[in-house]
């Protein structure tokens, strides 16, 4: 039987490289008179709905379709959480 | 005593906000054969360390950081989670 999964999907730099967006962000906030803010890192929050068969074969089609597409491997790391739609129907709006 | 936190930040569109990086998303993971793939919706994920009085205090200060330069609240939402530096210090790198 097919599954539905709803998933969260977070995209963040990589600790070596520059944010220079971070940055501009941090330098904003100080102006704005948020004093002790610091490490502003800026990300991606991706949210999807898949259908699989298996809650394996679904984090597997997502690690798929974020080195594909979603996340650049060579300067951002990415991780993901699943949940079962099924599940979650409380949740939903 | 002042006490750091580090907090995660989500910010995602209204669900009535049309989502047109979302919507290319979505088309181009279907022509690279995701076909299951639905409802893609791109937020922005932002990490950042704040010292405050306490939680509640570091709460109130993240609601208006938010509101003021992170969110835009005509067409966005935002969540966050907050938690306190010395309580993660094993999972620092």
């Amino acid at each position: 039987m097919i599954k539905k999964y709803q998933a969260s999907i977070y995209v963040t730099l990589r600790n070596s490289v520059l944010d220079p967006a971070g940055v501009a962000v941090e330098s904003g906030l100080k102006q704005l008179g948020y004093e002790s803010v610091e490490q502003v890192r800026i990300g991606k929050y991706i949210e999807l709905r898949l259908s699989a068969a298996n809650e394996d074969t679904a984090r597997e089609q997502l690690n798929q379709i974020c080195d594909q597409l979603l996340a650049n491997p060579v300067i951002e790391n990415y991780r993901f959480e699943l949940v079962e739609m099924s599940a979650q129907l409380g949740v939903e709006a």
